[in-house]
C-alpha cells in the first residue's frame, strides 16, 4: 500500500467517523444500551463464525511461530465469546455519562455557569493480538457516545474484522449511526502512520499494548495520546506499621496475580523496623517461591536475599520477583519512589495520621494507598464499573480509565438575555 | 549553540525543575501565597530597572522594525508593572486547589476511593512577545505547585529575564524551592527543540501565540501540549428567539471588544425570523461600523451587506466584520457551526427549552452559551479568578483554564489493611 493510498484510506475512514460522531453525541442512552445489548447476544448467535475466523488468526499464528502464551491470548472459544458479550451487556448497565451537567454556579450578573460532559468525538485505539479489546473497547467508546476507529494487531485481523463487523451491522439495525465502530481494514504499517496524524478527524489515541507499541504512537501522533505504561509498584512499611497489616498486604500485592501491572515489585522498609519485620516477611515470601533482590541492609537480615542491582529496583518483573531496600525515613521513601518507580501504584502501611497525608501528597502517582493493597487499583475495584485501561499520563485522565474519562467537557451557560459590560 | 549544548542546557534546567516540583507539591499554601506577595512588592520596588531592561527590548525592537502595536506590547511602564504586581496579588488571594480530595465513596470491602488534587509537576510555557506572561504564568504555576520553564520571545527577553529573576530571588527568600520559576536563558530556537523532547523532565507545554508557533510545538513535542487555538465564535438566532434580546446579544458579542478570541464572528438566523430579524442587525451593524458579508439570503434582506465567499465563514476577523447566514433548522446551525466554526464558543439566543437543550448537546464546542454574549466566555466571567488561557482541545482542559486546570489527580484509597481476593 503507498503512502498514498493509506492517507486516503485513513481519512475516508475519519470522515465517515465523524459524520457517525455527530449523530451519536446526541442519542438517548437508552439507544445505545439496546445497540450493546443486542451486539451481545449477536455475539453469542455467531460464534461458531466468530471461532472459525479466529481459526484463520491461530493457523496463521502458528505458521509465524508465535509463542504458546501469544496463541492462548489470541484464541476465542465459546466460553470467552460469551464473557465478550457479558463485558458488552455490563457496559450497557452503566449509567451514561454524557450530557451530565455539574459544578453549576449561579455568577453576580445571573448567568449560570457549569460543565456538561460530552464526548470526545472519534477516539483511535491501537493495540496488539488479543481480540476482545475489539469488543470491549468498541463498546466503552460507543457507550461514551464516541466514534471508534479500531487498529488492531496483524495477528488477529480475521477476529477482530468479524467481531467489528458485526458490531457496525447489529448497532446500525438498533439505531446507532453507521460508521459508529469501524476497523481498520488493513494491517499496512502505512495506514498507522497516516491515522496517527489525523488531526481534526481524530481526537484522541489510546494505544495498549508493549512499551515499543506506545512509544512508536507517541513520537508520531499529532493527536493528544493517552499511555499506559508498566506498573513498577511499590509498598513502604513506615515505622509506625501494624506488621502484621504490612505481612498481609505485601503478601497479597506481590503473590495475589504477580503477572499483573498492579502487583508490588518493590519492598521499602523503615530502618526503625527493619530488624523486626525483613526476616519474617522474608521468610513468608521465600516460602512463596518469591526470589528477594536487596540492598546490603536488606541482605544482613534476610538469608534468602540476592543482591540488588540499581536496575532491580527500576524493574517491573510480573514474576515471583521483588526488590527490597532500607530507607532512613519516610521522605526517603517518597523520594525512593518518585526517583526508582513508574508513578503507577505506591502503598504506604502506617498508623502515623501525619505520614499518611504526607505519603498521599508526596508520592507523584497515579494510584497512592493507604493501608490496602495495590492489587485494588483498577477501574471495577476502584468501582467505576470498567475500564478502558490505567493512564500513566498525567493529562486529562490519570489512574484506571472508566466511561467518564472517555468523556470531555464543555462550559455551558445559561443567561436570560445578559451582554457584557 | 550546538544541538548538543542546547540538549545539555535543556535537561539541566529540566532537572532542577523536577527537583523545585518535589519540593513545591507539599507546600503550605500559605508559603507560595507568602511569596507571590513578595514578588509583587518586588517589582513595584524594582520598577526603574524592570523599565530599563524593557528599554533595551524596545531599543532593539524597533532597529528591527516591529510594528507600533508590537512595540506597544511589549511595552512595560510604571502602570503595567503596577498592574502585573496586583495581577500576582489577585493569584495568591484564590483558593489553593493542590491536595483537594473530591469523589470519595467507600466501597463494599470498606476501602476509601477518591481523587486528590494534584500538580503536574514541571510545566513548559512557550509565548511571544508580552512580558506580562512571564509573570502571569510564572504565578499561576506556583500557585498550582508546579515549577515551570518559561520560553518567551527574543524581542523580549531582557524584560522577561529581570521579571524571571525576581521571581526566583523573592520566591527563594520566602520559602520557596529554588529554580521554581526558570527562564530559558537563549533565544536560540534548538533550545526549544530540545525542550518539546524532554518527556519525564516536563509534564505538559502549553504554547501561547499565534497559530503557527502552536502548530510548530505540536509538530515537534512528544510531551503532551494544550492549545489554544482561534476563536470564530457564532450567535445563532433560533425562530422563537426574543428579537430584542437577540439584537442585544449580536451587538454585545461583536461589537463590546472585536479583538479578542470570544467575540462574535459569524451570524446565523433561522429563516422563519430572518426577514424580521436581519434588516433591523443589518441596520444596527451598520450603524456601529460593522461590514457583513452574508450568503444570498442575507443579501436579500441587509442592502450593506457584501457577498461572502465560503472562507468568510470559517475566518476569525478580530475586526469590525462578521459572515452571516440563513440556516432552515436548528438542526442545520447546529451543522453549520461544527463544520465551519472553531469549536471555541457558540451562542444560541432562543425562548424554546428542547431546542436550547439540543444545541448545548450538539454543538461541539468548549463553550456553548444559551441567552448569552460570547463575550463571557473568560475564566475571570466564569467566576475561576484568573485564567492562563482558553484551551482549544478536548483533552484535560478544554475553555478557559484557571488554577484547577494547572493540576492533575491522583487516586487516593484510605484502607485499615484490606487486601483483594
Amino acid at each position: 500500500m503507498t503512502e498514498q493510498d493509506a492517507v486516503k484510506l485513513m481519512n475516508d475512514m475519519g470522515r465517515r467517523a465523524r459524520a457517525a460522531a455527530a449523530r451519536l453525541a446526541v442519542l438517548r442512552p437508552e439507544v445505545k444500551n439496546r445497540a450493546l445489548m443486542a451486539m451481545a447476544d449477536r455475539f453469542e448467535a455467531a460464534a461458531a463464525d466468530i471461532t472459525a475466523a479466529n481459526a484463520h488468526d491461530l493457523d496463521a499464528g502458528r505458521e509465524k511461530g508465535l509463542s504458546a502464551a501469544m496463541l492462548d491470548r489470541l484464541r476465542l472459544d465459546n466460553n470467552r465469546i460469551v464473557a465478550m458479550a457479558d463485558a458488552l451487556r455490563q457496559v450497557a448497565r452503566l449509567d451514561d455519562p454524557v450530557g451530565e451537567i455539574y459544578d453549576m454556579r449561579t455568577r453576580p450578573n445571573g448567568i449560570r455557569v457549569g460543565r456538561m460532559r460530552a464526548p470526545f468525538g472519534v477516539i483511535g485505539i491501537i493495540y496488539e493480538s488479543r481480540p476482545n479489546v475489539t469488543a470491549d473497547a468498541g463498546a466503552l467508546c460507543v457507550k461514551s457516545g464516541n466514534a471508534v476507529i479500531l487498529r488492531g494487531g496483524s495477528e488477529a485481523i480475521h477476529s477482530n474484522s468479524i467481531l467489528a463487523r458485526l458490531m457496525d451491522e447489529v448497532g446500525t439495525e438498533a439505531g446507532l449511526p453507521e460508521n459508529a465502530v469501524q476497523l481498520v481494514p488493513t494491517t499496512d504499517r502505512s495506514a498507522v502512520h497516516a491515522m496517527l496524524q489525523m488531526n481534526g478527524l481524530i481526537d484522541l489515541i489510546i494505544p495498549r499494548g508493549g512499551r515499543s507499541l506506545i512509544e512508536m504512537v507517541v513520537r508520531e501522533s499529532t493527536i493528544p495520546v493517552i499511555k499506559h505504561y508498566d506498573g513498577n509498584c511499590h509498598v513502604y512499611v513506615d515505622a509506625s506499621a501494624d506488621l502484621d497489616m504490612a505481612e498481609r498486604i505485601v503478601m497479597n500485592a506481590k503473590c495475589q496475580r504477580p503477572g499483573v501491572c498492579n502487583a508490588a515489585e518493590s519492598l521499602l522498609v523503615h530502618e526503625a523496623v527493619a530488624a523486626d519485620f525483613l526476616p519474617r516477611i522474608g521468610q513468608r515470601l521465600a516460602g512463596a517461591g518469591v526470589e528477594i533482590r536487596g540492598d546490603d541492609a536488606v541482605c544482613a537480615l534476610v538469608p534468602t536475599a540476592k543482591q540488588a542491582t540499581e536496575d532491580d529496583h527500576r524493574t517491573e518483573f510480573l514474576d515471583l520477583i521483588i526488590s527490597a531496600a532500607v530507607v532512613p525515613s519516610l521522605d526517603a521513601a517518597i523520594a525512593w519512589i518518585n526517583e526508582h518507580g513508574s508513578h503507577h501504584t505506591d502503598a504506604i502501611v502506617t498508623r502515623d495520621h501525619d505520614n499518611a497525608m504526607r505519603f498521599l501528597s508526596g508520592v507523584d502517582s497515579a494510584c497512592v494507598h493507604v493501608n490496602a493493597s495495590t492489587r485494588f487499583s483498577d477501574g471495577g475495584e476502584y468501582g467505576m464499573g470498567c475500564e478502558i485501561g490505567i493512564s500513566t499520563d498525567k493529562l486529562h485522565a490519570r489512574g484506571p480509565m472508566g466511561l467518564v474519562e472517555l468523556t470531555t467537557s464543555k462550559f455551558v451557560v445559561l443567561g436570560e438575555g445578559q451582554v457584557r459590560d
